[in-house]
């Protein structure tokens, strides 16, 4: 058996283990586009991100007119999700990674009444905004956080912006919220899957 | 060199290409799981499925026992998911496909007011239901939908339940649900969504 035989087994077993990787490394792809790392323009203004409806929700609270003499701060209902990778971070860790994107989509208050009973139905979307979480680019007076709003209103939110003043946004969070500027408080998913790995996304029942 | 010397490289390989195929395939493995197919017991129960908090979130209705003399018949939020393959067969179509699953998350209302006003904010998990879409199993009296309840109650939820009978849920759903017994007036995010593609997933900035 010369050289050339003997390594034959060998380059065909590398060719096969080329083509498993390529195939399986097709569905890790795919599985990256739901990283959602911040990118930013030249000017330092936060790119909206894609795809934030697939994120993982985190809750919704409601401070609507009705119940705010009419001039709520916050009159919309909040749905809000964190980003995938932060989501499995967390339920391993029970931390905001260093990356962490929480976005709040904007739903006016739609229906009031509806044969569940008298309450609140969302209604149409009416703004987009974003926590970051990035100790690196942002003040210590602001636990390492920005803030960004996309615009207070219907589609198409604004495609950049820059971060919120601090009293726009960070006083309120600095003062208030449970964990790391989170108001994990509102949020019992957070709550319930803080550490918890899997089972924190739903445990499902047996077979 | 003798036949054991020689093979030592492929041993070695096919370690190698073991060990990275079982890597890659522990992501695609988990990748399967974003498919939820419904699984019933021999006796027909649902069984719970696993992870519904990763599901895509469609909407938060809420009519609270303050609204409703205390005695809302759906007094908690309510946490509305759809599983994540006829999330994307929505995007694609505008129809609730063959297998749909619309989980039902509740939660208490917990906080009434905070530094953003007076309102609702979620308080602890409490409960979980289910609604499944199978022509070929549910009566057509029900548009081919039926129920589940896993319980009013935090978790643990039950394991498995028995479809809630007609007058339960179905009823309501008949008679008021927008699209496919499903309340999509309710729901901005599937009605932006249908049709729509990926851009229903929300769409990102330019850079």
């Amino acid at each position: 058996m010369n050289l050339r035989t003997r390594n034959r087994p060998t380059t065909h077993l590398l060719a096969l283990v080329g083509a498993v990787v390529t195939l399986l490394m097709s569905g890790a792809v795919a599985d990256d586009t739901k990283r959602y790392e911040a990118t930013f323009t030249a000017d330092g203004e936060l790119i909206r991100p894609s795809g934030w409806r697939e994120w993982v929700f985190v809750g919704s609270p409601l401070t609507p007119n009705s119940l705010n003499g009419g001039e709520a701060p916050f009159p919309e209902f909040h749905s809000v999700y964190i980003d995938p990778e932060s989501w499995a971070h967390w339920k391993e860790t029970g931390k905001f990674r260093e990356g962490t994107m929480l976005a709040k989509e904007l739903t006016l208050v739609g229906a009031t009444a509806a044969t569940s009973g008298i309450g609140f139905f969302n209604g149409d979307l009416q703004g987009f905004e974003i926590a970051h979480k990035d100790s690196s680019r942002y003040s210590k007076d602001t636990g390492g956080w920005a803030y960004y709003s996309f615009g207070h209103k219907p589609e198409p939110y604004a495609d950049t912006t820059a971060a919120q003043p601090i009293a726009a946004c960070a006083a309120c969070h600095t003062a208030a919220a449970a964990d790391d500027m989170v108001f994990t408080q509102y949020y019992p998913i957070l709550k319930t899957a803080k550490d918890a790995g899997d089972d924190g996304a739903g445990v499902g029942g047996e077979q």
